[in-house]
């Protein structure tokens, strides 16, 4: 097959939730292919690994920094690399395949530090390579309609923004229990300085940025440990906060939230009307206009905006998931691949996913939560 | 008739929305009788009130001045004075019944300041008199319900509290227009220092405070003045709050929310379950327990506890509304005081609806915010 | 009180469910006042329910053919009779009243026969009285914005009706238990030939008739009786239904339907428009516009029609319930009564209440149904 | 890679809907390989498809008679051929394969007539042959554990079925519009003796199929063609039936409900309790038992049964969509496949994927009902 990417994987062994979400989002369009592999710390976990998926032996490594340097030699070496290990070590694993110039697409939360991540996005400029951190939750077509509304101004001047994403697995202390799924998220040492901010809270700030482009001024943040004795980690926050435009926001995240799965809400409260999407039904939009009864927008209908038509897979009324917003990102990364090969010039809309910049920005607001935090909960500046 | 009260009214003209609600409210149970009234300052518009509702000319009044004196001095006089003016004369009024014996329901937000409130709470404790606040939101049986399971400790202990009210009747400066329903909700001379947060942020401070008895122990308050030019009053606050039991909560109130009507919806989290309530669907209770899948309670059957099946007028699935909230409230109210009439003692339970320390709590409420908010969102004690 | 009508109730003694709600309705608005009454067969029980709600004794008869008579005879006899008993007594006692030139508001199921209802109605007709039949699902703002958007043509030419009353109360042989409150509803000797089709089923082809004004030609009717043992009455039903437009209707109506309680629900299916209802929210109506996306209506709103607006009570956001649906249906009664003892012309929007053709409609409907299915579930022509 | 079975394809070209998701259902899990193919009557649509989906040149066929005969005879032939033809040619397309001893999965409605169905699923049982048919829809977690909970007696003995699937696309005459998807389903040449009840009425009779295991006795049918002019096949049909088990059931399907897409809706009524699954909402199971507040269980949680928590691909609350109920059918095909080639016994539950006997099952149904409407609607037997 022509015209087809070739990827390679660190972190996401068979028997990983993510790595599999992410090798089938990677080549669900026929666009790419998995062909290396330094998919677990332990090398008989990658072989095995490696064996289910067809990836040649040789190309099965036991370090990432061997992978980097090995599939940069190779004429038919990785196009791009995808980060998918704990926190603490992207990166280290990010870093290596760059400076390799080997393009790079990485988990998030991109890094521990901001320095890290201003290191990272500053090295991924400086070779021009395309850097995708991936934020699968805002590459939906019903995310994608509520980012153009919001660009069109069909909803004014935005004034509000209250968004929220509450879990309750951790509500018990199940990191005590054996075999739990991910053991490291209570971790300092692997999930850094932050776990329920870096892990979902920064999906919200993500979701919010992508649909409003609204730029955080200044917060406050109120971080929590509950659930557990002697947790190291924050379970539930609240963020307050100020954006450039004169307008606030109210973010929550928590793992202490009994009976709540995976709902990211997101709610954009403008001048002229609201928009409201949950990550659980992910194919609605509820709009509200100033003076309209609320219309619940469906994926697939002509009524959309054009570019959110587009993204659409399956006809309306055939639910897409979890599974295509990564591919959605994937098509998005690989398009934008793609074209860059042939030494074509990317537009603003062909590199319209969640990049280096978008990873750093994160990276920020986990920090800035968790120093407002510390400090008492006073405001602290977002720059 | 025996055994049947006698109120007059202080305010809610024949025109007036909440005037009406709680004359049905109060009556509903054939326990109370409107007998009395200064309905309005423009005296035609009271006596035009009067006779509508059948009261006789002679107890209607040019002022509650007069109202208090008279009533007082007379045999038949009133048992209880239900004021529902605007905020900034429920001090007076309330004040004028309280000191010549009669008994009072006043309309909430009690009053402007804390030493007004204050002064009122000690007034009637000393006079031995009922007092009620007519937070209505909170006396509905799934409502009494959520109390319920929080005090048999069915959701453990509280960690978390969510709770909104958004609106969005205040997203253009209606206030400028002409016939506008209630001009004076954006005028700081009749609705005190704050417009949204007196208005329905006590709201979520009263229904939070009466399902969980929480004592909020600081306050970190932004409030916001979107939805027109130059307003004087907030119509946005966003309030983070640390209680007494450790627990931290996160209120949000908007009159600029376009396309919510009255939402109020409040959220409790606990170490083993978590309840929601939501004030336009009031009939259903949700209720999420570690490990169950959620369950949809509704009113009127007999898995809930007696005390909420008690409250029930309908068989379950015939709604009851804002009008049933009301009476629910006087019913408590009016068999409250027929128990007092014949000299018996009251129980905590006969005496559970919201009293002059609900409203005393509100006012301090208003004030901690707009203090906070001015001072630049610190964090404020309480008391 | 001038134009104040003055009513009577035969049935409905302070213990029931029914009673009260009629009761309520119909003083709701301070148009009518309950002067007398022959609540029970039982002459102490209506003593006591006399007593209770302030009816003077000598107004209190201990048979309806009695109370006929004598407020027939008084000058300030009772404007109008409210029949309130099980079904079989219908008949007898609303032409005791008529016969006496006294107004009639009758529940529903009007009749057992075709015959007596068609008997009652000529009667009415013959003497000029307002002959209310109280289905009062249909008196709603929702349900009448529904009506006015099918009379505008705003959803085109009804295709097909979906509508449904799955309950869930006889699911088990409750009828068997002691103090069961309606054990009546399983009695053929009381609820004559039908119970489930009697009770609920005739509430969905009154509320479809309402809304949409369509003839039944010819249906089709399957009866079961689910849910106990050697049940004499249905339990469940099934019905297929042409009407004379050319459209096909299917309604559903059940009490062995575990977990429902009172979803009502009626769905219009046009040419041009979609349009949804459930009496379990009555507040709100969804409504699906060919190439639009879903709306949801909700009552108190001025983009709805002005005489859906003006059946408003509270501001949008504050529930309106089933009170306020009996409270409606008299209003409307009421105010044409009062109309009519003026001397005033009638118009069609004054007399657009259940009346008496309605509950003739309705046991004919029933009756229909039974006669289908006991012949082997065949068509059979409507009129 | 080994352990992988190799499928061809008839039907589903690269812009077809769904071959695109038989393809990608077939190959989810890594258990099969697409290597053969006449993906359309037009060879060179079969040449580019081969080429996108990288098919060897050599295994694009210009008939499906020749494919049939070519892999057959190839020792690296297909294991299994996918036909996904429009309905007409299932039948041929099908029985050249199973007559070439080839594995066959046919999309839905198997066949136009009942004796074609018959003759396919003896030739596949004669043959010793695996023979699925692509239902989809019961293939997610959520109606596992609907099917399991019957089986296991949670909701006691079936009473009643309420079972739907509006969709709204046909409610205009689209067939007469240029460069529509799908002309050939108002075309009785090509979809055979109905429309409506054989693209989608098929999934209602499959769907409570699968869950309850009833048995239809007698059904009584009502088609009509509404939605455009002199259309040839029915657009809306409503279908009471009669279950072996003493049971009833309401069926109803229609294309010309404006506004919905596709919420195919399950309701099954036991003496115990009930249960209610909605397509467009797939990974909810809504529960009511006798006395208990209604339940809704959520996909992945440890609550449901093994079985259905096995067809788990993602944690609960991230969507698992239409794809995914594809490649659960595969993944129990191909899994017993695989085993079959093994030389294995395969077990009822691996068998426990729609098949041929569902297939014929789905052909009578439609026949059944085609023919109880053409003679006005009476009832008819099913066997």
């Amino acid at each position: 097959m022509e015209n087809v990417l070739r990827f390679g994987m660190v972190g996401g062994a068979v028997d990983s939730f993510i790595g599999n979400v992410h090798r089938k989002g990677a080549t669900f369009d026929d666009q790419a292919q998995l062909v290396a592999g330094c998919f677990s710390r332990n090398f008989e976990r990658t072989l095995a690994t490696g064996k289910r998926w067809g990836v040649a032996q040789e190309r099965l490594y036991r370090s990432f920094q061997e992978m980097a340097e090995k599939e940069a030699a190779r004429e038919d070496g990785i196009d791009y690399a995808i980060i998918c290990t704990p926190n603490h070590s992207h990166y280290a694993a990010t870093k290596a395949f760059l400076e390799q110039g080997i393009h790079v697409v990485c988990d998030k939360p991109l890094t521990v530090t901001v320095e890290e991540a201003e290191e990272l996005v500053q090295l991924a400029e400086a070779k021009g390579l395309l850097f995708g951190v991936s934020y699968a939750y805002s590459q939906c077509p019903a995310v994608k309609q509520a980012q153009l509304m919001v660009r069109n101004g069909d909803i004014g001047q935005i004034q509000v923004v209250v968004a929220e994403y509450p879990m309750g697995w951790l509500a018990a202390p199940v990191e005590l229990e054996e075999g739990q799924p991910m053991p490291w998220r209570m971790d300092p040492e692997q999930s850094g300085l932050s776990n329920c901010v870096a892990d979902i809270g920064s999906h919200v700030e993500h979701t919010v940025a992508y649909i409003t482009g609204l730029q955080i001024e200044e917060l406050c943040a109120r971080l929590d440990y509950f659930g557990g004795p002697n947790r190291a980690l924050d379970t539930n926050a609240h963020v307050l906060l100020k954006y450039g435009n004169g307008g606030v926001g109210n973010y929550w995240c928590s793992q202490v939230a009994i009976g709540y799965d995976n709902p990211l809400r997101v709610r954009i409260f403008g001048t002229k009307g609201t928009i409201e999407w949950c990550q659980e039904i992910p194919n609605y939009l509820l709009v509200r206009k100033l003076g309209e009864p609320p219309q619940l927008l469906a994926r697939g209908h002509s009524y959309l905006y054009p570019d959110a038509v587009q993204m659409n897979r399956l006809s309306a009324g055939h639910s897409e998931g979890y599974f295509e917003m990564f591919a959605n990102f994937y098509r998005k990364y690989n398009s934008a691949l793609l074209k860059h090969k042939q030494g074509l010039e990317l537009t603003a809309e062909d590199l319209d996913f969640p990049d280096g910049r978008a990873g750093l920005r994160g990276v920020k607001f986990i920090n800035r939560c968790v120093e407002s935090s510390q400090r008492g909960s006073i405001w602290v500046k977002f720059d």
